[in-house]
């Protein structure tokens, strides 16, 4: 174990919500690393929570224990997980927030969380995130076997994906998340452009009906206030505007189709 | 002491304020581990930031020391003091932030701040958080005995806190504050509800002449946008709009007032 | 070395991107203790990084070393530097971040950061943040001395930082940045007023063509909704509205003028 725990949630920035899920975890290992991720996801939007989680988490040394808790379900019968992904692991409710990690890189393993002996004495019906996640990934953290944390799942509730159109020469994808910049990140990957591309090079690129610019390899190519497609830092086709805020000039939303015809 | 420092104040999430804090904080205890509960206490909110404190606080382990900053009186002759309450340590101004919590937890002791041989050297007029809070905090979670501080305090700003009106199948409340969810936390708990319902079960509930639709355990009891009154993670009454933002939708503020009869 | 990291971006609060600089940086030295100093710089303004980091970054031990990311130019033939000044150490993009530090406190020493050795295997072409500068940060705080970093560097670009206009009686400065609390912080230093003042007692101050009512020393020496002037915690002279918002009220934004006359 690397000591590490990490948070991700919807809680909104700045809310002492997640102190308190800190508070508990401290109590059980006072060793423990406690790094966000966000708590920007926007409220209940699983599938942005998935995407961050995933953009993210292999970042950390392997070892790291991940929290999540996108969590509208709190207090029904949904399962709570625990699972190691490539010397991972997660805690968090089995509502799709694993999906995205778990499609692309084989979990070890994966257990339903319902041994009480790693949870707080009382439980709310309301913050499972303090009362569940924070005690389980903090007895993770301290060398807890995930297998005692409960019995084996044998499938996990995964999220339909939106997967971009591809054929000879077209990608039709969507906006998946809108960043702080006004970037607007698509589900376009590189592997979408190699299968689409068939040898073409200046592919035309629209978003929301507005042409792009030019396709770029990083901003400092284009001018200010050019609008640009480029390949993020996470591998990700992003429409922006250099040193401006793409979505709010050109009113594009999560969802907004992009189309790459090469 | 477990060497924790927690750090509660109205700068504004994101602001540089907090590091220079936690800068003369490390300077001092280089082992302290330094969280934030919240800097989103809203500019000069004493209530607001003593609840906030007071819902966090007990989650961490016994020996940690919270710093709270909610000070419009800086540079004035308000004292700045600190306290052990339940083998828990806070340092803050004496303007009422830690009333909520003294008025249920006695405290063990309480001093006045003035021993400048644990404060910074030169002390500005405007930022005692930086120039005494901090360094007196770090002071404590090295070890100083919270007596060296300062003499013995007698007695502290107490606020008026908004208890309910409670009579027999009725309780009138107040909004104390509303989360980042929109969720409406009321100062109506659980003892209140008890002294009130008299044996009747289902009571109606109105916020701001709304009527809830209905009285549930949790979230996932009702549908998305219905508009429900719950009991939170803290004990406290929520009026609240499942996956909705209900102070938004209904107009619901601070102080709005909550009825409920049973 | 002190065993901190800082981080200083434009990312945005609650930025995931932020996560991912600390993540690497912890795979390379397990041990660093990762502090923020603000996201919130707004995107791409190099001169309010530039402010920022110069109030922070000596609040912390000597040994600290600072990562700041404001980077309208990554990808393109900017440098990356590495300099230590007065036993910290900074790491940052060449495009004026480090000038106000740097015009103040002379450095001991400035390297280019070219050693590919101590950067990330894959370098992306938009996030020299999370595969640069982190874990060169990262390396530094675990030993690795600034000059195995790259080449000295003979200069490093400096920004024209706006110098008030002092004269007998006079000076005219302006509003470098706007805090959370709406307070307008500007230029003029206690050198300025100094010079200017030539033993009058109580001058006049006007910002935007708004009188301020008084100049104190502290806000508790007015009442709540005067507009006043004072020395903040910073050195810098601050307009203010006393438990409001100056800026707001007043429409105040940076580049505004402030008179004062003596």
């Amino acid at each position: 174990m690397s000591g590490i725990i990490t948070f991700t949630t919807d809680f909104g920035v700045g809310s002492p919500y997640v102190a308190a899920m800190k508070g508990v975890a401290l109590g059980i290992c006072p060793t423990a690393r406690l790094i966000d991720i966000t708590h920007g996801v926007p409220p209940q939007d699983v599938p942005t929570g998935a995407m961050t989680l995933a953009d993210a988490c292999f970042c950390f040394p392997k070892g790291t224990v991940h929290v999540a808790v996108v969590d509208p379900g709190v207090g029904t019968e949904r399962s709570i997980i625990a699972a190691e992904i490539d010397g991972h692991f997660f805690v968090l409710p089995d509502n799709g927030l694993l999906s995205l990690i778990a499609s692309r890189t084989p979990p070890t393993r994966i257990v339903r969380v319902e041994n009480r002996e790693f949870w707080r004495e009382e439980i709310s019906n309301t913050f499972h995130g303090r009362d569940i996640m924070a005690p389980v990934a903090a007895h993770l953290a301290a060398g807890v076997e995930l297998e005692r944390l409960g019995p084996n799942a044998d499938a996990i509730e995964m999220l339909d994906w939106p997967e971009p159109e591809v054929s000879k020469g077209w990608i039709v994808g969507q906006v998946l998340v809108v960043d702080s910049f006004g970037n607007c990140i698509t589900n376009v990957e590189h592997t979408h452009w190699d299968q689409a591309q068939a040898g073409r090079d200046a592919p035309t690129v629209t978003c929301n009906g507005h042409a792009v610019k030019s396709c770029v390899r990083t901003y400092g190519e284009a001018s200010p206030g050019d609008c640009i497609a480029l390949f993020g830092s996470n591998g990700r086709l992003e429409i922006a505007i250099v040193n401006g805020d793409a979505a709010g000039t050109l009113q594009i939303g999560v969802g907004a189709e992009v189309v790459v015809q090469t």
